[in-house]
């Protein structure tokens, strides 16, 4: 992906009337956990800039200052060709709802800008706000227990959005991968031995089932070959003690 | 799916040496949001009940009133046999790293109980407490600014958890299930001792390093209960062989 494409990726956050500074900070450092940099406020209740943002926002400066004010919804997405209303419940109006993985999916398919809106803390959008956007976007909480603020809200989506997009890298697996069969042979092998010296098969009727028992207990294991020569170590060491330390 | 088996596929969220009231109360209230009511307190540092939690909870007083506290990470995950240690950066410890939609899945497929460990807000987890568990979850960041706090870090876990247990199908009954982490840990105490009698532990300076070795290897291994005894039984018949027998 071009560096253009990527950031024309990056949905803008666009927190509507939103009421205290500390949340407004909260909300930029949600963003740029998951890579989100352009924040848009609409007539911030108590103006612009706010002293409580920035501490709120541990360190999320460059969001803060880079945060554009408009006078409302309609103006600070003009520029913006899919915008999704964050709201937590269904409004009366025929529009898509959509959940976060939807919303991210076509935010990366868009070839254009595209916005998310985010009402006050307390009212939420206003009805005529919802239906700028081409779709609600609805987080799946509990019914019984329905209370996310406006930070948790952005950083639920930023979060979905960064899983879909570029920036987003699978965790490197550095897994060592499963012991060759015949490493984990060697080891079952050597444990025989040490079990049949210490009288550990008996009855004799009863060894092969034994045996069979131990190789399932030790083939299920998926240790490495380094895990295997660990495992083989301490059988050793149990069985022929390492020479005496000095202590 | 069965009451019962939904109670099991969810995750307990255990808080480890919490520093602050307010970030319990918040961790409530983010667990609510995605249903989970389990809470397990590891040691908190201004003791429990927390008169600073409630208010922050915002009516998650349901979760903070049914918290149980531990004294160490290992007590409070005893019943629980898939364990993630959720982490913000890779430790110096060979062990699956998943991200959480890996972590949901996992949690989802279990039939038996989960949790997921989170550290105190500053320093996170101590090395041998990511040791205790089977795997290590990390919720993917922006590398320039990973600034996640306590109750942004539940709160993103428990969705992504949420979002898949609505797919959640009871797991197949064919295989045994893993034994419980508290078995784990009598066997991996059965073998430490053994290898303390037998010198197996120098230099002195390594012997932590080894000890979460033996840890990772032996948490990995999807034993069942009955094979965990008969690895016990092993290790027993290589340390002291059964009385002599007559061939």
């Amino acid at each position: 992906m071009s560096k253009a494409q990527e950031s024309i990726n990056k949905p803008v956050i666009v927190l509507v009337r939103p009421q205290l500074g500390q949340n407004i900070g909260k909300s930029a450092r949600a963003m740029l956990n998951f890579g989100l940099t352009e924040m848009r406020l609409v007539a911030p209740r108590d103006g612009w800039p706010n002293p409580d943002a920035g501490p709120s926002a541990s360190g999320a400066d460059e969001v803060l200052e880079r945060a554009q004010v408009f006078d409302t919804a309609e103006h600070a997405i003009a520029d913006c060709s899919t915008v999704f209303a964050a709201t937590v419940r269904r409004r009366d109006l025929v529009m898509p709802v959509v959940d976060p993985v939807e919303m991210a999916n076509q935010i990366a398919q868009s070839s254009h800008r595209s916005a998310i809106l985010f009402g006050p803390e307390r009212s939420g959008l206003e009805t005529d706000e919802v239906a700028l956007a081409n779709a609600i976007v609805i987080v799946p909480i509990n019914p019984g227990f329905a209370s996310l603020n406006l930070a948790q809200a952005v950083i639920l989506l930023a979060y979905e959005w960064s899983k879909r997009s570029a920036l987003a890298q699978p965790p490197a697996k550095d897994l060592e991968p499963p012991a060759p069969h015949g490493e984990l042979e060697g080891l079952i092998g050597q444990l025989d031995d040490a079990l049949v010296a210490k009288g550990y098969f008996h009855p004799p009727s009863r060894t092969q089932a034994t045996r069979n028992t131990i190789r399932t207990i030790f083939s299920k294991t998926s240790w490495s070959s380094r895990e295997v020569k660990a495992v083989r170590g301490i059988i050793r060491a149990l069985v022929n003690p390492p020479r005496q330390r000095r202590h």
